[in-house]
């Protein structure tokens, strides 16, 4: 069974590892947002997709979850004497792959096509792609004005208060090479517990992906792993971003987010944490089948059992829908 | 009184650096070379600039001569590891001053602004300048063609035989803010020890600085300091190339390049090695005043000799005159 997981940064990056441990070679292509992605000192930086490469190529900090492991800063030393700025922290290593993805973006190869060579070099033995070789920027929309996503998730620190989200240029991007083809073969599509707002949504958001999760005559399993855990997100403003929109940040609002497939919605499964048990009736309640586990992923150990137990789950689903 | 010294990379960088430990703060002007410049990775290297600078702020490897003390070659190491070029090396810390330039340059900075900001930065006491700012690149013809020079340099090690050179747009570049003036304001212009070919002749091809050098009523002295000694070069190609262009390498080469003032030709003064002693005859035969001395600079003692010794005869030079 080919697997498509849709991730964001970290905590999409930690499940995609634990599924890319489980599954034989080739069957799991990871979609990776890229409505992160943004300019710097003209390099083109691509948060998210390095993070999951890192992740899965076993480069990635283990500490921070982004960024390399053993990583040094003298580039940024050197910035910072120059009064250069210091915002967003590019390590030396990392800098590496900025500078040969931006030539060869610069030589006229696709960002699915740099990715590609990227994961061969990493050895990497699944499939990621990034959502789309068009540049889709996240635009924040806060009470300090429209905000750059890096602009307000690193320079601001996630400070302003968030009123709405847009994608630039989203309604004529098309999907990456091998997006849709990824979607249509998979019998399980996976939600990693990432920003279901600026994560998971740019992805959404392309036109046609998600008419082809849910055009599956069969019936594909699209399975959401909840990233608000007891209220809160275990890393970034996913949490915040529910209050300030005026929703209450759980694991139900972001089932409610992604909706029900028997009420029009996408998901056909949901998994949230053990936490968020006495969410468990209202969550059933809008017709979706549910896994409750420990879904905190602090060691490769988390992530594996996670992966299992979300392929497991999916597949019960099959199985009580024949 | 104002000095005024053209340089190249590695050797021209190590008179400026005498001359600057000797002459009182603001009294030097070192105008560099940027013929050599080139963008690699979207970065706007600068190569000579960057030697100079790092030199006069302390900051060069000691060894190498170019390059940055302490320098940690992790970016490379990632860069590599992606299959990526690796012919021009980019240190770390190095890679921060292209990262920043570039910044500043995309801006609208212009190149001698970028540059006044950065010597700030490292607490330089005298002026560096570009020659322009204007790219004008060093060209070399050779038996595989027309090489852009780090190409010529770099990549292929100086190994293609070399026929000639021409600066791409020279005709119509501008001397950068404040080159006229150092030149005009000088009571001695001083041509380090750099390449003739690649780094001074770019300096003296844009219009107006050589008409500038000689114009002056009150003759200025303009002492060249052999970069040739003993028939060969200390670093660089200088000596190769006078080879391959049908002319022996040698001080009076040197000397016949730049040409006497008496001759029609720009210096009044040079500077050659002891060991060239045998050409002293054939030298002053040109109508140079000649000074004769250990030119090798190894150690910081050396600079400052050397840099003494040609402040010292050009003034000599100005008294045999009055």
């Amino acid at each position: 069974m080919k697997i498509a997981a849709l991730a964001g940064g970290v905590g999409g990056a930690k499940l995609a590892d634990g599924l890319s441990r489980i599954l034989p070679e080739n069957s799991l292509t990871v979609i990776v947002n890229t409505g992160d992605d943004f300019d710097h000192f003209g390099l083109r930086v691509c948060p998210d997709l390095d993070t999951v490469c890192y992740t899965l190529a076993g480069l990635a900090n283990p500490v921070t979850g982004w960024g390399r492991e053993a990583e040094t800063w003298h580039v940024m030393d050197s910035l910072k004497q120059l009064g250069g700025p210091s915002w967003f922290r590019l390590g030396d290593r990392d800098l590496g792959t900025h500078l040969e993805r931006t030539r060869l973006l610069a030589e006229g190869f696709t960002l699915s096509e740099v990715t590609k060579e990227f994961c061969g070099r990493w050895d990497i033995k699944h499939t990621i792609l990034p959502m789309s070789n068009d540049h889709t920027p996240t635009i924040v929309h806060t009470d300090e004005g429209q905000l750059a996503f890096q602009d307000y998730f690193v320079r601001r620190g996630c400070q302003p208060q968030v009123s709405g989200f847009h994608f630039e240029s989203i309604a004529s991007a098309r999907p990456a090479p091998g997006v849709m083809e990824a979607i249509q073969d998979a019998g399980v599509v996976i939600f990693c517990p990432s920003n279901p707002w600026v994560s998971i949504d740019p992805i959404l958001s392309i036109p046609g992906i998600k008419e082809t999760m849910i055009s599956d005559p069969d019936g594909k399993q699209i399975i959401a792993v909840s990233p608000i855990i007891a209220g809160a997100a275990l890393k970034g403003p996913a949490a915040k971003m529910y209050t300030e929109l005026g929703i209450q940040p759980s694991a139900l609002s972001v089932a409610r987010h992604y909706g029900s497939r028997t009420n029009e919605g996408l998901l056909t499964g949901y998994v949230f944490d053990i936490l968020d048990l006495d969410q468990e009736k209202d969550i059933q309640g809008l017709g979706l089948s549910t896994l409750v586990m420990n879904t905190i992923m602090e060691s490769s150990e988390d992530r594996i059992e996670l992966a299992k137990e979300v392929i497991k789950f999916s597949k019960s689903l099959n199985l009580s829908k024949n």
